[in-house]
């Protein structure tokens, strides 16, 4: 089931299936975590991220290509990072370059599959770990690239928190209806180009591997989001270098799940 | 005022205020974020971090003489990093030393200033930052020093995120009653040993100056959690180096606010 979140014309926040662009099914989720169609379709006024996480986790250089392009080895464990909650967006928001990341320009894509976790994940081995998954969902880790590394002591998550930077849905797609994640196409492009073309049977870490990771000695709480890496073709390894610029329009594409599409904007 | 979350005999979670240990009187929270003793005591069960945070966002290297006792220089920009939600505890819970990193010992101490947001905050100059903070608390950024180092690719999520590794409370002071925070002492004792003995004012970024950098062109949710930073005498700069181990007892007092403890037990 491909499951989105929405405001309804009486301004209310549901969940709904079967969407076509302009209205939905309205959906039911029940406590076991299952989603059921009512079959009453209902106008779409505004989609909103398919999820409204916890928290935002992040594995950086999980692509084999996209390790060798920005020069660093293969790495030996998962580097993991958080974004700000507030740096959620849905589909079609603009993805807005904030002033202090513009002169010269730094701000990057990063197209990444999404992981929604279920329910509480804790020393969950990888053998267990796709049944704490509910869904997948198309989603663009934003990046400034200067802040990410000057800012915060070589730590990732100021240059990656801005608002707008965590783009995400339009779609979640369940976990049983993508029953093998690491071999889907991914795919970003910028103004209609294409820029990166992967697939994920190219992570390092699988997500079954990252989750128990992730869970070791640790709770991952019901929601939480987890990016799993992008795949080469990022902006500021090209030469020459391409970074965002308003006006432009991103498109994140993953089999089975759909596109995401951002416009950009300047703050 | 002194405000404490806790458990009530009914089951209930509520918030209270002169808390003597046993019981405490309930408190309303008024939509202006205003409390207000209604007078009723009632028995506190169990103690609650004073806050559920909507996120959890550190500073590292943020005193000067902690900087300079881990050989490092004195950064031009606060180092950002998060902590998983999952990772909260409360007053006398213990702090869980897990498994993956028990042999070699490498768990670590670190007494820190908390600091709640109380309204979204985004492009917040200095000169307002503190009308955004709703409190201060104590806290201990509990640390794996190899998977802060070795896990994560520099990243420092992974080895600050196990369970318990955040412990908060037990009250928080609202920000009327500190109007002056960058001059606290703040100390750590390990089994009853001074480990940690500052004061805020040894700060390299002041609070007011975080706030604005954490929001530049980013919205901190109301009830974000900020821990600001340790002091010099962490265990792991120590001659010989000093690690937590079960039956270890930790204490964390800022001057204003209180004591935080926590016991130590084995994952």
């Amino acid at each position: 089931m491909k499951i989105i979140r929405f405001i309804t014309q009486q301004g209310k926040e549901v969940i709904g299936c079967d969407w076509d662009g302009k209205t939905a099914s309205l959906v039911e989720q029940s406590a076991d975590y299952g989603f059921s169609d009512t079959g009453e379709r209902v106008a779409v006024v505004k989609i909103l991220p398919p999820v409204e996480p916890s928290s935002i986790i992040c594995i950086g250089l999980n692509y084999r290509r996209h390790a060798e392009e920005t020069g660093q080895e293969i790495p030996k464990y998962p580097a993991i990072f958080m974004k700000y909650p507030g740096s959620l967006a849905g589909h079609k928001d603009p993805v807005v370059i904030p002033k202090c990341a513009s002169d010269p320009p730094e701000v990057d894509y990063e197209a990444e599959l999404g992981v929604i976790i279920k329910k509480a994940a804790k020393n969950v081995s990888e053998e267990d770990a796709l049944d704490y998954v509910l869904g997948y969902t198309c989603t663009n880790d934003v990046s400034a690239r200067r802040w990410q590394k000057h800012a915060g002591g070589f730590q990732w998550t100021r240059g990656k928190s801005y608002d707008t930077f965590c783009p995400c849905g339009p779609v979640m797609t369940t976990a049983d209806e993508i029953p093998e994640p690491q071999s889907l196409a991914i795919k970003l492009r910028l103004n209609g180009e294409v820029m990166q073309d992967s697939n994920t049977s190219d992570m390092v870490f699988s997500i079954a591997n990252m989750i128990s990771y992730l869970s070791q000695s640790s709770t991952l709480l019901p929601g939480t989001l987890i990016l799993t890496g992008t795949p080469e073709g990022v902006g500021f390894t090209r030469k020459p270098r391409v970074f965002l610029a308003p006006g432009d329009r991103m498109e994140v594409e993953i089999e089975g799940i759909g596109v995401l599409e951002n416009p950009v904007e300047q703050e």
